[in-house]
C-alpha cells in the first residue's frame, strides 16, 4: 500500500492540476450555449487517457453530446473492465450563490470548491489516475475501456442506443461506476440497490368550465375532493400501498441483508433535524433506511386545481390534477405497475366525474449481488484504505444508465463512489475533499489488485 | 294597468336613452384608471333622480367611490322605501368576445347589448323610472330613499361605515334591491334567500424543503397527500359534511317550503348538458335545488403543492395547500362555522405534519320570510305583471350587503329582481332584454301600489 500512497502523494499535484483542467471547462450539457464546450470536455479526457496509458481514445458521435472511448487491451484473453462517468456538469446557476466562481476551482479548507468538482469529474477521473498508476508500475491484469459521456445530467437520452451500436466495443466483464456517495467520511459503504420509477400524471374532469361556487357548490362533484379521495385511498393507516398486486414482484430481502442494513448507524434526531420534519413516517414495520432503500414507495409530486393565487376566488374547479410516483424495488417492472396503477384509480374514480391517468415515465430499479466476488473485491479494498468494511447500501434514487447497461451489455455495474453527501452536488458551492479523491485513487487501486474475475464476454 | 303600460310604452325611447348615457361610462371600480368615470357616473345618477323627482339628491364621499343618495319626503309620518342599487360595474375584459363594444350599448334582438345592461345599471335604473311615473302621476304613498353605490362589484368593502355614519339619513322601513335574477322570462320567482360563506386557507408543512423523491419517498410524509386525506375526511359518503356540530344550527325549512321548491321545474338532463358534467353528486334525500338553496356545502375552490408544470419532476413537496369554501344556510354564523372547521382539522391533521389553518373572508347567510306584507305585496305585483304567480327561490350565492343593511339598519332588504341566467353578467355580451326592462318598471309600480307596510322606523 506505501508504494502507492507515494506514488499519489508525490504526484497529488500534477493529478489536481489536470482534473482543474476538465472542471474549467463549463461542459453544461442542458445550456446550448456550451454546445463547443462539450465538444473541448470530451476531447480533454481523450488527451488525458492517452496520457494515462490507453491504447486507443476517441470522442465519438452520438444524437447529443459526443462520448468518450478509450481502451487498453493488454490481452483479449483475459477480463475486461470498462468504467463508466460522465464528463457533463449541471447548470450552476444561482452564481450569486457560489463563494468562488463555479468554473475556476478552489482548494479551501482541504475541500476542491468548483461544479464537478465531485459530480462527476473528480470522481470518474480517481479512474484515469488509479489507471495510470497501474499501467506505469506494470500491474494491470485485466484489459480496461472507458465510455465517458456528456448527458448524464439531462437523462442520458442517447445512450441506449449508443450502446447497442457500438455493442462489440463495449463489451466487458465488469463496469465500475464513480457517481455515487459513502455513508460518512469515516464510514465507507457500498450503493447495491437502486430503486426503479414510474410516473403519472391524473387529470379530473367535472364540469366543462369552472363553476360559481355558491350556485353550485353542492350539487355538483368537486374534482379538488375527488382528487383527494383518490389519493388518499392509495396508501393505506400502515403506510402500505392498496393498489392491487402492486407488491406481488416484490423481492424478498434476506434476513441477512436486513440485519447488514441496521448495522447503518441511523440517528433519527439528526435525520429529523436535518431536513426539518416533526417526525419519519411511513409503512410500518420497516426502518427508514429500508423504507427508502428495500421497499417501494408512492407519492405526489404535485397536485393543483382550481384557485391558487392571493386571497379568495368562489370557484368550484372544473378540473384537478395530480403528479403521482411510484418508487420501485427489484423485481417490480416499471411498465407493469404503471398499468396496475392506472386501472386501480380508472376503477376507484366515481361515475359523476371523469377521469385521465397519463404513464410519463418509467426506470428500472437495480440491485448488485453481495455475494458475488467483485463485490467481496471492493469490500477488501474500501477495507484497506478506510480501515473499515465497508456497508453494503441500497439508495432511494434511481440512476437511469445502470439498469441500462445490465439490460444493452448483460454486465451488471458495480456502484463504488467516493462522494460525501456535503459535496452539495447540483446545488452551489459543490465540493469535494482532496482526501476523498486520494482515497478513491487508491482504493481502486486496490480493489483492480483484489480483483479476481472469470472473463464472462 | 294601462295607464302604467302607456305611460312606460310612450317614454320607453326616453328611458332607454337615459340608460344608454349611464352605461356609456365606463364606471369599472376595480380598475383606478377609470376613478374619474365614477365620480361622472355618480354625478350622472343624481342628475337623472332630481329629474326623476327626487327632493334632494347628493354625491357622497365613502372611503372607497362615492355614494349617490336621494329623497323624497312626502310626509314624515309615513313609512320610507329605501331602493339600493349600484352603479359600478365589472372589468369588460376580454374585450375580443364582445360582438359591439361594451360602453356602447346596442339593441339586438330585443336585448340591449352592454356592459352594465343588467348588472345593475339596467336593473337599478327601473326603479328610478317607477318613482318617475309615481311622482309624476301623484301615486306615491310613501317616502322613498335612494342608495346607488359605486363598490358592490369589488366587495362593498367601505359600505358598512358609510351605513353607519349615515344611520339617520337612511332610516327606512322596507328596502328593495333588484340585482337578482327569475327562473325565466315566463318564469318569475323571488329570491327568498341567500347563502352565507367562510373561506379557509389552509397549510400542510413536512420538510423545512422540497426533497429528493427517490432519497426520501416512503420515510417521510407527503404533504400533498396527507391534505387529500384531510379533506376526503371532511364528507362522507353521503355528501354530509362530517365536521362536528357543523349542522347545529341550521335553520329547519318546512315541508310547506320544501313543496314550493319542489314545484320550481328542473329538468336533470338540461342542467347535465348546461354545465358538462357526467351526473350531479350531493347531499343525499336532497334535490339538487335543495342542495344549494337551503342546505349548507363544504368545497375545495384551490388545492396546490410541489411541481405543477410540463412532464415530470421526482420531489417530495415541503408543502401543500388548499383554499377551503363553505356555503351557510340560516342560522349558521360565519364566526362559529370558521372555528369548527379549523379546530377540525387541527384535530385530524396527524403529529408528523405541520398545519395551519387561516380564516380569510365570512358572509353571513340571509332568508326574507315569505309570510310578510311586503313579500305578499311582490307575488301579487309579479303576478299581475308577468300572469304567474312567482316562486320563492333560495339562491346558492351570497350578496354581501342584504345581511348587511340587516345588521346596520335593522330591515331585511327584499330581492325583487327582474334578471334572466342568459344575461350574461361578469362576461362578455352582458344583455338585458328590453321586455324584462319594461316588465321590471311595471312590476315596481304594481309593487308600491299593492304595498301596505307599517312604519318601523
Amino acid at each position: 500500500m506505501d508504494t502507492v500512497r507515494n506514488y499519489v502523494q508525490s504526484n497529488l499535484d500534477r493529478f489536481l492540476e489536470e482534473l482543474f483542467v476538465l472542471i474549467r471547462i463549463p461542459s453544461i450539457s442542458a445550456q446550448s450555449k456550451h454546445q463547443a464546450d462539450m465538444l473541448r470536455c470530451a476531447e480533454q479526457w481523450k488527451v488525458f487517457l492517452l496520457a494515462a496509458g490507453v491504447d486507443r481514445a476517441e470522442v465519438l458521435p452520438t444524437k447529443g453530446h459526443p462520448a468518450v472511448f478509450a481502451e487498453k487491451i493488454i490481452d483479449p484473453s483475459l477480463p475486461t473492465v470498462l468504467v463508466y462517468g460522465h464528463y457533463d456538469v449541471m447548470p450552476a446557476e444561482p452564481f450569486e450563490l457560489w463563494d468562488s466562481p463555479p468554473f475556476e476551482p478552489e482548494i479551501r479548507d482541504g475541500k476542491i470548491y468548483a461544479r464537478g468538482a465531485d459530480d462527476d469529474k473528480g470522481q470518474s477521473f480517481m479512474h484515469a489516475k488509479a489507471f495510470e498508476y497501474l499501467v506505469r508500475e506494470k500491474q494491470l491484469k485485466c484489459n480496461v475501456k472507458f465510455l465517458i459521456e456528456g448527458e448524464e445530467e439531462i437523462g442520458s437520452a442517447n445512450l441506449e442506443a449508443f450502446c447497442v451500436e457500438h455493442k462489440d466495443m463495449l463489451r466487458c466483464d465488469l463496469i465500475l461506476v464513480s457517481d455515487t456517495s459513502i455513508l460518512e467520511a469515516d464510514l465507507p459503504s457500498i450503493t447495491t440497490g437502486l430503486r426503479g420509477l414510474a410516473y403519472w400524471q391524473i387529470e379530473l374532469s367535472s364540469s366543462a368550465i369552472d363553476l360559481h361556487s355558491g350556485l353550485f357548490g353542492g350539487a355538483v362533484a368537486n374534482p379538488a375532493v375527488e382528487l383527494s379521495r383518490i389519493l388518499s385511498q392509495l396508501i393505506d393507516d400502515k403506510g402500505r400501498i392498496t393498489i392491487p398486486h402492486f407488491y406481488d414482484d416484490v423481492e424478498a430481502v434476506s434476513q441477512a441483508e436486513r440485519d447488514l442494513i441496521a448495522q447503518i448507524p441511523f440517528d433519527v434526531a439528526a435525520y429529523k433535524k436535518e431536513i426539518g420534519i416533526n417526525d419519519i413516517h411511513g409503512e410500518e414495520g420497516y426502518s427508514t433506511i429500508e423504507r427508502t432503500g428495500i421497499r417501494p414507495s408512492l407519492d405526489a409530486c404535485g397536485i393543483w386545481s382550481g384557485y391558487t393565487g392571493e386571497g379568495t376566488k368562489t370557484v368550484l374547479p372544473a378540473k384537478a390534477y395530480a403528479k403521482l410516483s411510484a418508487r420501485l424495488v427489484p423485481n417490480q417492472q416499471s411498465e407493469k405497475i404503471a398499468q396496475l396503477v392506472a386501472e386501480h384509480i380508472r376503477s376507484i374514480t366515481p361515475p359523476y366525474v371523469k377521469v385521465k391517468v397519463d404513464f410519463l415515465h418509467g426506470a428500472e430499479s437495480y440491485v448488485y449481488p453481495i455475494d458475488s466476488e467483485a463485490y467481496r473485491a471492493a469490500e477488501r479494498a474500501y477495507e484497506k484504505v478506510f480501515g473499515k468494511r465497508p456497508l453494503p447500501v441500497r439508495s432511494g434514487g434511481s440512476i437511469g444508465v445502470v439498469p441500462l447497461f445490465e439490460k444493452v451489455l448483460g454486465v451488471k455495474p458495480l456502484l463504488i463512489g467516493f462522494g460525501l453527501k456535503t459535496d452539495a452536488i447540483h446545488s452551489p458551492n459543490e465540493n469535494y475533499p482532496v482526501e476523498m479523491f486520494i482515497k478513491g485513487i487508491e482504493t481502486i487501486i486496490a480493489f483492480y489488485k483484489e480483483l479476481t474475475i472469470d472473463k464472462k464476454n
